[in-house]
């Protein structure tokens, strides 16, 4: 069975350029000047459109367990959504509860997602119990695919690790070669901080923003980086949202040390306004790092543009704002943490080259290529080449769309971008060579998606 | 007439993969999987060998008139010699003399290199006599595919431009696009530095480097950079030598300001201790910025792999040390400046890899694609892709050999690299399809290059 | 003859404590606590007043030559307007035309100067014609007792030196122990942007700020420091105004370089809408370097506290409105430069102190004790101790006033600061034991002024 | 009681003069020009010495508890041997056990050293235990006349406090206008590579350093800095001995933050080299953070200058080799650390500035003038003017010394400078008018010195 998507714009790293892709099977068999290709058992008439590489996502929150209730995208409905918004990747966060073991973690997000997915799927490890049988397991992680390790210097009791904790997971990843992720707040402070608001009587999903100061995450940054000094090991920084943490990341890069950091579409479009909102409504915004003053928003945009920030991921963890957000109704520290946004970071970053602020380049880049080769699934992901998965996304730059929660596909009772109008939009979508999202409606299935071994980063000097 | 290069792992920015290539007529009309191309109507077996876009020299000067002498590589030897070493395409520079148009300087040019030379080639315009005619010139350049030009901040009474030229030919490029690249060194006070010396007797070679300190190749670098702020040109700095410098182009880059470097091999392995070396030997070594303190090497590879030092080019212009450099026995001043190279950079560059200094992906960046991004000439050239055009190197990592005047092709009568030893080397090297440097030796022609009418630099932002 | 002042807080570069000073002939005999001194001939009650060593304007032009006229403060008048606002000394720029001599230069100036001052004045240097003669004559000035010499990157045609010049004269004063300083401007650059204005219509005053942008100063103070640097001459930045230049300093300094910059109450408190007022009224405002946007002020006052500004002068270089300024009027490059400012500056500078900017330590250290110390005038001047010359300033710092033409003693149409309202004012000022300003008016005379014959800079590493 | 101190050159931070300084009883009646003062009932002949403020140690450890045994100098040996090198002050640290307060920690403090010091001296007071009882007695401590309070980030489980309990100690601190001092160095991360050094069998005193990389001492200055910006807390890094923590520090000092900062003379003198000493012999240089490689030295150094670094301390804490230091023999995490220096201080830095690194009037800031001001003593301490105490020292520049065990006075069995030569000597001390040492010897006794209640950091914006 092949496919030939003729007439568009192939996109990379470099630009865009006139060319057909053919689509043999699961892989893409051949890229060719305009009418060189074919003829294949079906045509996609790419006319006046890009063909990119699908999305990669690699920060989701799929069925989190939080506190007695979980994220409310299953694998299934989040998969699905990523793909309406052009994402074919995504690479979850298995979570260490304390006490457990890796291997066993990893068994038990494979019995999550396997089968239950509509486009292919990784997993990173979230280590929350350092300790030497956990340190020992790191490898056999890698051997199972799974070659990044997400640690928190923040949320002390539940995902908190020590610097020590850390110094010795680092030690570990510079090893095998694995990626150490971090969260990089200070925690421990700020919980003082949310603790004395909350004591003086200030309640408000405000509150969340003002206790976690971008000082306090630019100072974890600039420690994590010194640790990965120490030791060696690669570093990723997650979801960077302040002009402080760039700083670090910036000049850790400068120097050449091994630092990568992802920032996240909130971050780049919504600001502690967001979270001032009345009535409640700022508990929607309720994520950590928590969103900043807008004058952070220009920095990151600088940031994607000079590759201080590699990657654009969506962090994407929904709850519900009934039931679940009201949580922290009276406590804004019992707000569940996330903001829904899997369907749509493509979308939200092609606004941003709409904008001027990124070239079509660096928008696949940041959102696709750099995302496979961070975390090991180049060439097989991330680029429109022979012998490359078909994952391709058939992009209509000039088509509008506005999101909303009416439209949007996640599993959750809100949009946090309600209203906001974009230019482009998603036309057709394919899976390992199968279309699954196309202008007649998603024909995907969430059996389709398959679990992606992992190799380590690419990107280490 | 094609020809399949198989079994070698074909080289990009992303590192290597398992590829064939096929090569139809002038230009590559298929990238596929081991074995799946074909059959073609002769075969390159590149089994252990990696298949590579041609190296791009951007910085070479053929046949340059200095001083009532001539560089003493012609177009012809100087791009053969090119070949020889994995170097499919030179940017040479057409040199405005004072009192005459840029126009008639192309010509003139053309005139040189046209059908006599054994590679594509482009050029930039080196604009010395800034004024409304030669300004208003800048767009016709750029029609004719010449979209960079030189100004210099050193040379005073020769190629020099004073900050007010240089801030009108950087309006007049931010205008049409183009990209000003720059000498950056405060020649004023170095040309009194230097006078001082001489008038103090001190005469040799070393003199050279120790009139040009480090800090005036950084204060005019930064003065570059500010001038570009002001206009909102595009800069890239030529042969930069010091990590003052460099410091420089970082912070702006880190900024994103568009502001881009490259470095030359010389500056990466040969240090101002040449410079001093008795006899007069150190004429030999003589260029500017001149070779520099050991200590400044470390940054500069450094640099390579943060990419705050996007190309590596030669500043390829030999003269002979009998009869040129030696011009300048008595008065350091006079000795020619300039150091041969362009056969030598690919390999040079391997050596890094080969050091752990660069990865194989910074190689393929640095040497090929970038430099045909930066200048306007990508996708034709510096990737191995289906319609881009076969300028591809076979190249040998294991091989071994040795560098020196006895077996260079340049037109020299020394090395600067004598007895220096290398591992890797090139194999084969086809210019636009035609196998033009074989085991068996040259078989190109000095005819077959063509000129290569550049687009604007890619890079923008 | 002797004078009592009691009841007063002593101030110095630690702050204040309270002490009584007693006064013999033209030097202070004593300080003790209080009561303990006197009996004296005459006793001023410095009850609730501050007792501080009289302001040190190390910046003025007085009688200055410009365009076939003239700043129009002669050292009568003007050192008369200091006395009024608390200076005590002035450090005065002799002009060295093109073509003449520095030491005749200095004759001229004391001509003009000697017995036409109202209190102690001193010169610096104005190089604007390197040549062997002038660089020998160097030291004859430091014999004369002026040991600093300013140099003008801007102001191409007048006083403008190349930066070989530069070179030159800083090797000269690294060999004989002056200080350089420095008006750090790219004159170049900035007559081309102001040509261009001037031929596109606009000749407004506010277009002296829009062509001359502070890039261009951080530029030139950043290239002073770098030929500092490879002199080894001290270097003393005039005038700074920009945030750019700033950061350039405060690098500098970090690094333990004998660099120095001053700034003026006009960029501590004006800014480039005071040039864009209508009707001309801008003029009154021009200076260079011009006024910045108001975002550059926090960054001062902050250099004035981390002492990467030391030394607050004025600047002042009166010309009126009327006839001079009028010189402008269709085209603002023909504007005079200057701001009246000399009778301000220790009210500014005190209203500073006011609103929490600076401390009193700090006050007197930028307005009296460094200045003192950098132009080898300190103990002399600049501290009130047993020994010093008896240049005092009873200072009332409750007491309020509003600044205007209507009532400043500077021979100028117009007041920069009009209507100002200020919290403090100078009470009683002595000047070498004499009391020349009191309550009851001006009592000096403008034959009472010496001339200082100054050491070297004191502060140098 | 009168003493007339006649013919010497007198000190401060602005360098020397020639004056005579009379004292009666316990002060400083008067400073005037030589032969104006007196006659005195006893009068020293400064001729050819200087005449300065009386040291000012503001980091000492006398009789400190540690692991059963204490640092070996009590208040009456430590204060006499400061006496004998020209210290007349000593800030001494009170330490919290863990479950006791604050208050009755001063009171233990005062039993100890209260009728048993050779010169006057105070108290910092070291937290361990934070919690609301504690961060309320901080108010009392102040009252009590110790403003100052030292908190550690090393040193898990003894003095370490978490980031959390940094914040509520800062956030008290800037309430009521007290400084955190702070011992920088990540213990956490250190106690883990010291924990891996030892298990593989590393033993000897230079895995001290090894196991403490300046990074780590980096990491936490940042870290602190950070906190303190976010509270608002006067911040006093104490024995800050890496380039790293430098940069730091002078960093947020730029940006106008109020940050301070103390050196050592061991850091300035010693390196790990000396920790590397054969035959147990690195354990006398084993103190926290650890001696580091001499690169670090050029940087304190030019800290010095450039007040990044304000005050030299000794962190005089001596233990003897035998016995003590020998506790550690087989594990060197049990070496108690320290190193003794209290007698040392005035003369190593007199030999910085006959080396050229400092400047006199640096000398003196340094050891006297600035700590006196950090610490609320001035301007009872901490330089020669009338009203002052008279705690003079009369250092002969010219004298020889080679510092020994042989010679020194302080309590310990070894010396940290053995045989090291000196420029420069201790003539004649004066504590509170009393001539303590003289050329004759020491004259003082340990029931001279009292406790001074000092104010607050004088040097606040």
């Amino acid at each position: 069975m092949t496919t030939l998507i003729s007439g568009g714009q192939v996109l990379s790293t470099m630009g865009a350029s006139a060319a057909d892709v053919l689509v043999d099977g699961e892989t893409i068999s051949a890229v060719g000047a305009p009418g060189t290709l074919g003829p294949a058992d079906s045509v996609i008439d790419a006319t006046g459109k890009y063909v990119m590489p699908g999305g990669i996502d690699a920060h989701t929150h799929m069925e989190m367990p939080f506190g007695g209730t979980h994220s409310v995208d299953t694998f299934g409905t989040g998969t699905t959504a990523a793909a309406w918004g052009g994402t074919t990747t995504i690479i979850d966060f298995a979570v260490q509860a304390k006490g457990t073991s890796l291997l066993s973690t990893m068994d038990k997000w494979h019995e999550k997602a396997d089968g239950n997915c509509a486009i292919d799927y990784g997993f990173h490890m979230i280590v929350s119990d350092v300790n030497d049988s956990s340190l020992k397991e790191m490898q056999a992680c890698v051997d199972g695919g799974v070659g990044s390790f997400k640690m928190f210097m923040a949320y002390p009791g539940v995902f908190y690790s020590t610097d020590g904790e850390i110094l010795l997971a680092m030690q570990k990843a510079r090893e095998i070669g694995a990626t150490i992720m971090m969260h990089a707040e200070n925690g421990i402070a700020i919980d003082q901080l949310a603790a004395q608001a909350f004591a003086a009587g200030k309640i408000d999903p405000v509150q969340h923003g003002l206790t976690r100061p971008p000082e306090l995450e630019g100072e974890a940054t600039s420690r994590a980086i010194q640790l990965a000094k120490v030791t060696g090991a690669p570093l990723y920084i997650v979801h960077l949202s302040a002009s402080q943490a760039l700083a670090a990341v910036a000049e850790a890069r400068n120097e050449g040390q091994n630092v990568f950091a992802e920032t996240c579409p909130q971050y780049l479009y919504l600001s502690i306004e967001d979270l001032a909102k009345p009535d409640f409504e700022g508990s929607k915004y309720v994520a950590s790092p928590p969103l900043r003053e807008k004058s952070h928003q220009a920095d990151l945009w600088r940031g994607l543009r000079t590759n201080d920030l590699s990657v654009v991921s969506t962090d994407h963890c929904p709850f519900c704002f009934k039931d679940q957000k009201e949580l922290g109704r009276g406590d804004f520290r019992a707000i569940p943490n996330g903001i829904p946004g899997v369907e749509h970071r493509m979308d939200l970053l092609h606004q941003g080259v709409v904008a001027g602020e990124l070239t079509l380049g660096r928008w696949v880049e940041t959102c696709s290529t750099t995302p496979a080769r961070m975390f090991g699934l180049y060439p097989r992901k991330g680029v429109i080449a022979a012998g490359s998965d078909a994952d391709i996304v058939v992009y209509d730059p000039a088509a509008k769309q506005t999101l909303s929660v009416e439209t949007h596909h996640m599993n959750v009772d809100y949009s946090a971008y309600e209203g906001m109008e974009i230019t482009g939009k998603v036309d057709t979508v394919l899976s390992r060579g199968r279309v699954v999202v196309s202008p007649s409606g998603f024909s995907g299935s969430t059996t389709h998606g398959k679990f992606l071994s992992r190799d380590l980063n690419q990107y280490l000097n």
